[in-house]
């Protein structure tokens, strides 16, 4: 009885493993730390307002781990208020994306981390001022120190750091994993519905893998344009390529309940509104009210667990450390 | 030979603690939480951006807990980047001071915590607007619920449960309070010289108590006219009363190593120039170079246990929450 149990179990496994095997999302497995140390760094660092010109604006102000890795803003406020020209993407699972950026200009979350240090019109800073701020504090350079080896205090390493730490960011054990899973029970009939729908009218050849997205570059506006204020063009700014006007990376629809205003001009505050768009302009198809209401309900299911962060206690500047410029300078 | 050693440890508590009794310092205690809900509540509307115009600065933009519970800015920055009045106090342990605010215009922190909510030149929000985007949401709706009784979202519950929070923001077990409980070897021969100059020189006549300050308001400048660009007046502006011109509440040196710049204009960045200051237009005194860096070396002694703070998901805004006015409005 017991032999015949673990048969059966055995081919249940299998048979779910298959069945899962062909499914077009993938179950977000939670982080495997390996090196602490640097992950704790890493968190320091992505807290650390002082990469900031000001001193006021760290990692966390625009992709915020209390609001699901955004800032919940259509685009981000950057140094002296400046109007940032494009929605900020979540930071969560984005270790899952081929490349970073909306036009994926960054190859891995290591060359992201550089970039908005330096944007005069985001944190509006220098990767040498950066350098010499962290430098400055005996705590951080122990820290490095222990980990990069001696004097090791650089916008590499700053930056690598800052990575592993955003590789821990992931969000697993949402219903829909729980689902994928087998556990039939952990999403909604109506949920249910959305995501047979949502591979059905054919959301899943760009919206795939583990992140649901991030895995491809695709056209916005495919079958109808997409219209906008915002001028940005895609990945043509980084290929030099007519052909990637308008094409952008895929995004992440993991926790899009909560990574509210959508694409990449963050015009849109719902996601009905978002659902009805896409549908339109990718796919040319009208969905019913019915149906938008079976996809939005799949969608909310992607919320998974949010990384638990204690918050990094920073230790203080002292008389070697670049006083802030917040005003005027 | 038990009962002996029980009357021997009696005897030095006794003793001990009227020792203690004479200190004009006294220890921090950790916080007692008794309602643990309500200060997840509190914790939540700390961090929470949404309680400003632009969705992005909360409470903890400027009480940033990370940073000692201040900007470290001379003065902070508001809405539309505006840039502040006054030098932002910790919130660490604000709970001692006899009231809130540098000129005590508020009378405990749950007043206080209403003030930047609705400053045009900080959160730039209204009471109004803040009790709706919190009651538009069901998560939040429930924990009110829950702590304050059916339709509970207002100002003043608001206030009152991130005042909660804020009361459980002390920071026990600095060295300075294990050697006031007795071990001697917790501070440097240094501090300890210092220690015996604070209380020398007089310091200890406006900076005393658990917080090391924050017990009452006294002018700055008593001796000679304190250099300022600021244009703050102080106390005068809630009294009315002109011998309350440039009085401000004492602030407290508890973290003082973390909460530079220094004094209500925030324009002074060493320890070593602040003590020099305070002795010169205070006391009317010089300190030499070694008095100086003795009581630097006891104010640093001052730096206990930072909050840990395990950081708040929030709830997602839906159809019903007020959009954030970043720019523009």
């Amino acid at each position: 009885m017991k032999r015949f149990s673990s048969v059966s179990l055995a081919i249940i496994t299998i048979f779910s493993t298959a069945a899962m095997a062909q499914e077009p999302i993938e179950i977000i497995e939670p982080a495997k730390i390996t090196a602490p140390e640097k992950v704790e760094l890493g968190k320091m660092l992505f807290f650390e307002p002082r990469l900031s010109k000001s001193g006021f604006i760290s990692c966390n102000s625009c992709h915020n781990l209390s609001l699901g890795g955004v800032d919940a803003l259509p685009t981000s406020i950057g140094h002296n208020w400046q109007e940032g020209p494009i929605n900020s993407p979540t930071v969560l699972n984005a270790e899952y994306g081929l490349a970073q950026f909306w036009d994926g200009r960054a190859k891995d979350l290591k060359e992201q981390a550089g970039g908005p240090i330096a944007n005069p019109g985001e944190m509006g800073f220098t990767h040498e001022l950066a350098v010499t701020t962290v430098n400055s504090m005996p705590d951080y350079q122990a820290r490095f120190a222990a980990i990069y080896g001696k004097d090791s205090v650089n916008i590499e390493n700053i930056t690598d750091a800052i990575a592993e730490f955003e590789k821990t960011l992931v969000t697993p054990n949402s219903p829909f994993d729980q689902f994928l899973k087998g556990d039939k029970s952990a999403i909604s009939a109506q949920a249910k519905s959305g995501y047979q729908l949502f591979k059905d009218k054919g959301c899943t050849s760009c919206h795939n893998g583990p992140a649901v997205g991030g895995t491809m570059y695709m056209k916005m506006g495919l079958v109808k344009p997409f219209h906008t204020d915002n001028p940005a063009k895609g990945r043509i700014a980084v290929t030099g390529n007519s052909a990637d006007k308008f094409v952008f990376k895929v995004p992440t629809l993991r926790n899009i309940e909560l990574t509210y205003p959508y694409f990449h001009d963050g015009a849109t505050w719902t996601l009905e509104e978002a659902v009805n768009t896409m549908a339109d302009i990718q796919l040319g198809q009208q969905l019913s009210e019915t149906e938008v209401k079976e996809m939005v309900a799949f969608l909310k299911s992607l919320t998974g667990d949010q990384p638990q962060i204690v918050l990094p206690i920073l230790p203080p500047s002292n008389a070697n450390t670049p006083r802030p410029v917040p005003f005027g300078g």
